[in-house]
């Protein structure tokens, strides 16, 4: 336990973040079916953070970073990596802070997420995902310019402001009048996961969190089960995008190793078959990435039969083009 | 004034549905866009209908109804006609209430509402839109079948059902801190536009309403510049399928003439234009004829310039295939 206390952020740090985001981040709405309780035989209540600003909950770390930096260090600008959920919610943050960004994104990201970053303001460094380092190319570029880099999950202030989510989540199930038996999170670098980990178990010490990852990028659930980061071969691929980090992050996973209960994966067609749910039951765009979790409810992953189950849809960045395309594969 | 205060449903009337609906209905997030802000220069609250249970508005009215119904007459069942969504808003309800449910749709329908209604309990009776009275079909199938009819929206139970997303609107402005100047509704029948402007008119008397409607459906626009109740020729076509009723309500027209500002017209392409904003910058999935409202702002119809202006996303029921077929038209 005393390896666990000392664990940051602490869930002061979230209640610091979300006092931060009051009024800026969107307290996105949870969502239930009565189509998704009945297949389920449980109550499956979703974070609808596709609804956040910039259409992931990547504004709420990226936001409650920023605004912890001084004046001299806004001026100078910010730098992130990100395949485009962490940039727009950098670019938007530092958009609200008056601070300039330059973000490096991968070559192969969603055209929506690359032009939605420079929409907001940020200049674009496109990089070769399955040839160059991100970390290399931005903290030269970094360097070079004198920004402060905003890491997309392995950063306490980030894992904090992800972690309003899970804040929301446990007030919006009081206003219910119900408990959490379980929460998934969809799961990239596990900052989200981290911050909803430390914000949930706080109040709610029986809780079972899994992450949710895609097939061939597993990486938490072998670490997890190994009790030791492991990598991804990035060889594979997969149409979850935003899901693609190679590795657990340092900071994320000392968390995530003492909180969680275990790591799901799902397959592309699960994946989509939740795109598809959401868009005809829910009527939400979910891309991807932000399906997974409940593409692991719908699979049959977890048990959800009498129990509450909780799950973040964590973004809604998707083209027009693999929208449709998902949507035509019924 | 006295004609005015002898209107029905009341104030009272729609608070009394909001305590029935409690727990039922869904109370919709009422979602507000930075970048939907930023192109009108004013303040957008957009009222999330199609997030309701069965993916539209029109479950209030009709869970307010069939739950006033007597013990027998719910035992025999209940009857109605409906484009789709007051189809499916009927079934659910019905379901519920453990009252059988026969619905009389116009065989173009958008089959996802056909299914739907189906798929919630229903017998569907299909009708050509085109050469046959639904009206008539209806009223003779209830008749022999002993059924009571829930109207679509010339009832005062069904007017007043639909004003709780009005109460809910003034309810979720005032814990922003905010009073909108201006409401727009997507206008079919008139039931969503006559119960929200009771809703709205009780609390904030200055409040401006107007009804929004597709081209060549402008029913009510003409009706209220006419200030008595005029047809549609029913020639024209509309990709707005839940908004092609032929004329006003006879109730709803009685409220909407003494509290509506006026009627806004949408074509089919600004329809569709709101359709894609919807997908790409909120994230939600909305139908034509729930994208109405959006459109009239998007196209400049109102001006939102340093005002507060709150439209209703009346709807989300849409097929795959429509959707994709908007989605690909930029």
């Amino acid at each position: 336990m005393s390896d666990l206390e000392s664990l940051e952020p602490t869930f002061d740090d979230i209640e610091d973040a979300a006092e931060r985001l009051d009024g800026v981040a969107i307290r996105t709405p949870l969502i239930e079916s009565a189509e998704l309780n009945a297949r389920t035989n449980g109550r499956i209540l979703l974070k609808a953070e596709c609804l956040q600003r910039t259409g992931s909950f990547k504004f709420r770390g990226a936001y409650n970073t920023i605004s912890q930096l001084t004046a001299d260090e806004r001026k100078n600008g910010v730098l992130a990596w990100s395949s485009g959920n962490h940039a727009q919610g950098v670019a938007a943050a530092a958009g609200l802070l008056n601070a300039p960004a330059t973000i490096v994104m991968p070559s192969d990201a969603p055209t929506i997420k690359i032009e939605n970053t420079k929409h907001l303001g940020a200049e674009v460094v496109l990089y070769d995902r399955y040839t160059e380092s991100r970390e290399e190319i931005g903290t030269a570029l970094a360097e070079e310019r004198g920004m402060t880099i905003v890491r997309p999950y392995d950063d306490v202030r980030i894992i904090a402001g992800q972690g309003t989510a899970g804040l929301e989540i446990d007030e919006q199930c009081q206003d219910l009048g119900t408990e959490p038996d379980a929460l998934l999170v969809n799961c990239g670098g596990g900052g989200l996961t981290a911050g909803c980990s430390i914000a949930l178990t706080e109040v709610n010490p029986a809780i079972e969190i899994y992450c949710v990852e895609p097939a061939g990028f597993d990486d938490h659930a072998r670490s997890l089960a190994q009790g030791d980061r492991v990598e991804n071969s990035m060889d594979e691929r997969s149409i979850c995008d935003a899901l693609l980090a190679p590795k657990p992050g340092e900071i994320t996973f000392a968390i995530n190793r003492h909180l969680l209960s275990g790591g799901l994966t799902v397959t592309d067609e699960e994946v989509k078959a939740a795109v598809r749910f959401a868009f005809q039951h829910l009527k939400l765009v979910v891309e991807p990435g932000g399906a997974a979790s409940l593409a692991a409810i719908l699979a049959g992953k977890i048990d959800c039969k009498g129990r509450t189950v909780c799950a973040i849809l964590t973004g809604g960045n998707v083209t027009n083009e693999t929208f449709s395309k998902i949507l035509s594969e019924t």
